[in-house]
């Protein structure tokens, strides 16, 4: 298929991602299949997401290939039409790693206060970040 | 379970993830399932990784929710052992974001390269952002 004449395409913000990393996570949340795919689906109904597929949340076994460092956790996944949330834990490490990312845009606060009340991290750090930044605002093919 | 005492703790970097947003993509290779799963499984070979799971792509259809703005296209993860791997497509608007996260450093060039040739974009952003960057060296449960 042809693309269109790619200058002067009016452009606009595709959507917003927040990368969500915790630190001294309650360990038997962390290691649970069933509460992992709890936040995934409590996530999409708290920012009206709406799911493709239902969550797939795997046990990963310790990775010795990396030195010892990772111990082994949950690794999750929602597909949802704006776009997916993904979860990985290592629960010895009390290591909790996150993504939401959405075409439509969200309250991060709203993201943020929810994993502080079920991961109870010591410490966290966030960033938002803007993607897509040059989606064209029309059909380019 | 108890947390240790999270004073003091020798913290090093858990990993890496490579943010990735192109645009003017070839339509042919945007607008395939087999196409998108074929992206996720040669990414996984090209870095080394290890799939716990087959990759999962799903066609999304268009979204009005969102001011019209989401013309549909594919959506696709693969959990590896290192983390995951996502893409989205929106192949009438031409643009591919993709995130490859992993716990194990690689050649962010080298997967560069791989998408620059498999999708041809006219132009594409990328950011490299260390994950996890309070990451206890050794377990604190």
């Amino acid at each position: 298929m042809e693309l269109k004449n790619h200058r002067d395409l009016e452009t606009i913000k595709f959507g917003q991602q927040l990368v969500f990393d915790a630190y001294g996570c309650d360990y038997e949340v962390m290691d649970s299949i069933t509460e992992c795919t709890k936040i995934l689906n409590e996530l999409v109904d708290l920012i009206k997401m709406r799911k493709l597929l239902e969550p797939v949340v795997v046990n990963a076994s310790p990775n010795t290939a990396v030195g010892g460092e990772d111990p082994g956790g949950n690794s999750g996944f929602v597909i949802v039409q704006e776009s997916h949330i993904s979860i990985h834990t290592f629960s010895k490490r009390g290591f909790v790693t996150i993504d939401v990312y959405s075409c439509k845009s969200f309250d991060e606060t709203l993201v943020i206060d929810y994993l502080r009340n079920k991961l109870k991290p010591k410490d966290f750090d966030t960033l938002s970040l803007g993607r897509g930044l040059k989606y064209p605002k029309e059909n380019i093919y």
